[in-house]
């Protein structure tokens, strides 16, 4: 892609002008500014146009634009993405879907719903509840993050343990490929023939064009649901009573993780009433036919015990287990109480490694002298350690960083991934070469010239070298088609 | 691909005799006339050269010459498939797995295995029972069908109503793309970054490269496996029972419906004491902890009785249940004695559909005088029509071949899919176009291009217009890349 500078900007927002009613095309900088990042807010750009297009033609029709004149794009639901996957181009266009947020069908007997892109998470299970059904990923930010933006990212929840990812829970998708094309990805039989490339296209964090409308699964409401705090000395205990419990064939909806520091600070900023003193808390949720939730609390109850745990509260109305999630699900924003800057880390681990990598956490603490809390879905293994610092203290944001990077390295080395659930977008770039060998990385940035030839959607992410696609004939020949072809140039 | 006469194979033999010890490079023409067909003997093609690697490299190294020399070449595991997507390429090399069946790994604490692709599907089951656990896909073929073969067809089986398909089961895969590239996809993590190629290969028939490793999901084994057999009058009560089943919010491991032309063919084939002057039979599997068990046998039980059941029976010990699978596995085989010949047809439709479709697939029966017995997983829509006919009787073979055409334009006028869990292969290539226009299958095929630009991986199979990649520069200046390539020569 050659720089169009502003005369594609501006065709693309003459078009838009056409396609869109006047507020849904917004080009005062004042207004621009407030897009310039999203919930990771260390990376900050203003966009060059937004556009809130009101259905998946409009949308269409600017993504076309922006490939007639090679403008990029970046799509953006709620903006409370983790690795800044949502952040705009400076020469390009913002899609921001928050006007597409019909509820196009609810299926009960087929457990379906069809959704727009800017439909916020937890409308679903409002729509679907009624029918006796719930649409299961949860990430933190359900109340207010988007089905768009869940898709591009596969974002996960406490409940993934049991339920899965987005991924397993998107069943078809209408998708627009950066080159304008209107493809149906997936559908409602479970197996579709040919690729199934609507795997690819969840998780693809904006890379590969845009979905317009998503077929969810929707699950049943179980009869009963038990929720139970219970509190360890030590995190190395809490480890060891999740690994009894996986082992005896238990598979809880939820165990999520939390350490002492990170206790200390839910604690500061929702008085959520956990055990005092503790080591670490297990927060854990059994789902299911009322039997099958009795049976199985007696043995998660018994192995919580035999590995060392001093309190068990189960919580007795909706109320309690309210609080006891709420002081899981603000520890992210409650470590504000207790450090004035920290980074959100997220990557994952077999569980089986969970000891070892969390001793190897602490010792890099401790030698480094940066703070960690830990908070994490210890179920699959999927580690959120908050690293803590102060900017105003010189070296400590360099040091914290240092950390930060550390930990993904040790996931790495045991296995894990530098992710689990906020994607790589911008902040993670750098460490795809260190997960991927190159020809990892060249079949995956071959497959997207198949969706984004000229590298239009959401450039920058992902992958930290732009490559360019077809201008290089006769691949078999033995030139490979993306080598010598001026990347350098192209962002 | 231009056609490369004999020297192309000759040189890949020359390569391969290097490469593989003797007996595992084939070129007997005797020898070679045993690998004509797979499951699906309705098409035959001897192939030039048959090889069976030991190992990755082995298996590598061949892909690599058949690139260097654009050869053709066709993965076959057991050749168990009924699409005819190991049917071989005339001037081509057929890569047989069935050297390849070490187990490399079982680690129940992580509910993995890892597996070489010529793994009978039954043995990853017995590798994993003594640890307490099993892999849960179960074509029926699961005694002899490799697990290359599942990953290539992404293949189904009675318990994938609960359990899901092979997609949901494989984790990770050390795959040889056409090119000759090794990839990594997937892994043991939850969450992979970049693009999630795993799903897209899963299911892609061979036409992107080999899986020379997958790592495999375990499951738990149940505590309780219950196996109940109710008859009914008709498939209208089965059906009207299966939905009253499901919207109960119960999910059984498996619901298999057979009509009574199905119930005849197996009864005199396997005397399975299926119920005397049944209209149809479901075969429902409860498992999970025994209280659930029981629990949900008394309500299935309640609904097939309020349903219009009118037996009911329990198998007793694993004998009983033994013989109950053995009617419902066999039937497809079964039905070669009411009938010299037939076609296994396959297709899904969305759950809720099925009595309207059982209905007009009936009526076709009647205006045709084409005799169809029906064999399902109910549960999840999965249905196997079998269209008996007599080919020394004029006509008869043309006319089951459009009814069994005919079965898939119902399946694909209810939402549903061509195929259930038998792939596109040879036999269905030509529906594709039916399913998907024509941006759908150009997206498809460029995805094909990142892994296997020269088209040489099973051509012919799955798409029904092959199209050339990467000769025609430039595709953003407007030009589509497969235009105008002169694709019709080049298979």
């Amino acid at each position: 892609m050659k720089a169009t500078g502003t005369d594609g900007i501006e065709a693309v927002t003459r078009r838009a002008r056409e396609l869109i009613p006047p507020d849904g095309v917004v080009t005062d900088p004042a207004r621009l500014r407030t897009y310039e990042c999203d919930g990771l807010a260390h990376y900050r750009v203003v966009p060059a146009l937004v556009v809130m297009p009101e259905d998946a033609d409009q949308l269409a029709g600017v993504v076309r634009a922006c490939a007639e004149h090679r403008v990029p794009y970046v799509a953006r639901g709620s903006g409370t993405g983790l690795s800044g996957g949502a952040l705009p181009h400076a020469e390009g266009v913002l899609v921001v879907t928050s006007k597409m947020r019909s509820i196009t069908d609810v299926r009960p007997a087929d457990q379906r719903a069809v959704v727009q892109p800017g439909v916020i998470n937890l409308d679903v299970t409002r729509a679907a509840a009624p029918h006796g059904y719930y649409y299961a990923p949860d990430p933190s930010s359900q109340q207010i993050c988007s089905i768009g933006g869940n898709v591009a990212e596969n974002s996960g929840g406490a409940h993934c343990l049991k339920y899965g990812f987005t991924t397993n829970h998107v069943l078809g998708a209408d998708f627009v490929t950066a080159d304008g094309e209107v493809v149906r990805l997936g559908g409602d039989a479970p197996d579709s023939p040919g690729y199934d490339l609507l795997g690819a296209v969840v998780g693809s964090e904006g890379t590969l064009g845009i979905v317009t409308s998503a077929t969810l699964r929707l699950v049943r409401l179980p009869e009963e649901v038990r929720t139970i705090l219970v509190g360890f000395e030590s995190t190395d205990h809490a480890g060891a009573a999740v690994s009894a419990i996986i082992a005896a064939g238990i598979v809880p909806a939820a165990i999520e993780m939390m350490d002492a520091l990170a206790i200390e600070a839910a604690e500061e900023a929702v008085h959520c009433n956990y055990p005092e003193g503790a080591g670490a808390v297990l927060v854990i949720e059994l789902d299911g036919a009322a039997v099958e939730v009795a049976a199985e609390y007696d043995e998660v109850d018994r192995l919580c015990r035999e590995n060392g745990s001093f309190e068990q509260r189960v919580a007795t109305d909706p109320a309690e287990r309210a609080l006891i999630w709420k002081g899981r699900k603000s520890a992210f924003a409650a470590v504000g109480r207790i450090s004035p800057d920290y980074i959100v880390q997220d990557g994952v681990i077999p569980r089986t490694a969970l000891p070892e990598v969390l001793a190897a956490i602490a010792e890099l603490s401790r030698t480094s002298g940066v703070r960690v809390a830990n908070v994490f879905h210890a179920g699959d293994g999927n580690l959120h350690p908050l690293v803590l610092f102060d900017e105003e203290h010189e070296g400590q944001a360099e040091a914290a960083e240092e950390v930060s990077g550390a930990i993904l390295d040790l996931c790495i080395e045991h296995g894990g991934s530098i992710t689990g659930e906020h994607g790589v977008g911008m902040d993670k770039a750098k460490y795809m070469p260190r997960m991927y060998d190159a020809d990892d990385l060249d079949t995956m940035q071959l497959v997207r010239c198949a969706f984004d030839p000229d590298g239009i959607s959401n450039p920058g992410k992902v992958f930290p070298t732009p490559r360019l696609c077809g201008e290089v004939p006769g691949r078999h020949k033995g030139a490979h088609p993306l080598q010598d072809a001026g990347v350098a140039e192209v962002f």
